[in-house]
């Protein structure tokens, strides 16, 4: 039987067992992730699962090879500003090297966008490099602030 | 007995009670807050409070006129990348605007700063606008990525 596109690359929510499916390998694409060790993924991926709706990550796994071949999460920010208004914050999104082109990454960026809307956010916001703001513009992002950062370590 | 400026500007967590000192009105130079009952603010007070260090907000108080004049905001993202990893997240910093160039800024930030250090993350980010780049530099940032946003409302 044949898998539709559609299934084959379908979004779903991180899971405990991701780890034995090279999630934290496909992390090492992105930035620095050298050392988890099964027991801090448990401790963390637990801390996360608690914050409910509000702190989502989400994953799509490819069905043939079983590894995960993209991922990003999602957290809510509760404010006072605009009303007491909420904002969703995109972070962490990567899709595996060797499966670009496939539209991975717009099916993960449109599953984030909808769960942010879905709980309330009066928008969401991402930080990118210029490289990647056509990416970004093409999921109907517009570019509106500069990002600074001070580093501790 | 006179009161030294330190005294006087000190840095404290927000408190129920400032709502009443003029905190709302404070953040309506920031963006647009126009209507927060008392009930939504204590609900979202109360929302905030539970998640204890991880979302801070900070204020000024200046005890002469009673009156907040000079706020911000961190939160502590928990991350799976940089080996579970954490992050601080300033939003929402707004001095009044009839109390510049007492360098209230510049305080706000330096106790977001070294609470988000205290807590363990890596690095501290924020995005804003390109005026306020050479605050922000003074401040020990650096520019780094780019802000793309999309709005639901």
């Amino acid at each position: 039987m044949e898998t539709s596109e559609e299934q084959k690359y379908g979004v779903r929510r991180l899971e405990m067992s991701d780890k034995g499916k090279g999630f934290i390998e496909l992390l090492q694409q992105l930035s620095v992730c050298d050392s988890v060790s099964d027991k801090e993924f448990e401790d963390r991926f637990r801390e996360l699962s608690s914050l409910g709706d509000d702190h989502v990550i989400c994953v799509i796994e490819d069905h043939v090879s079983k590894k995960i071949i993209a991922t990003g999460s999602v957290f809510i920010e509760k404010k006072f500003l605009r009303n007491c208004g909420k904002v969703g914050h995109i972070e962490d999104v990567v899709v595996d090297s060797s499966t670009r082109g496939k539209q991975l990454g717009k099916k993960i960026i449109n599953f984030l966008t909808d769960h942010a809307r879905s709980m309330g956010c009066y928008k969401v916001i991402l930080d990118c490099s210029i490289e990647n703001k056509l990416f970004y513009e093409k999921c109907g992002f517009k570019q509106k602030e500069i990002q600074m950062v001070r580093y501790f370590v």
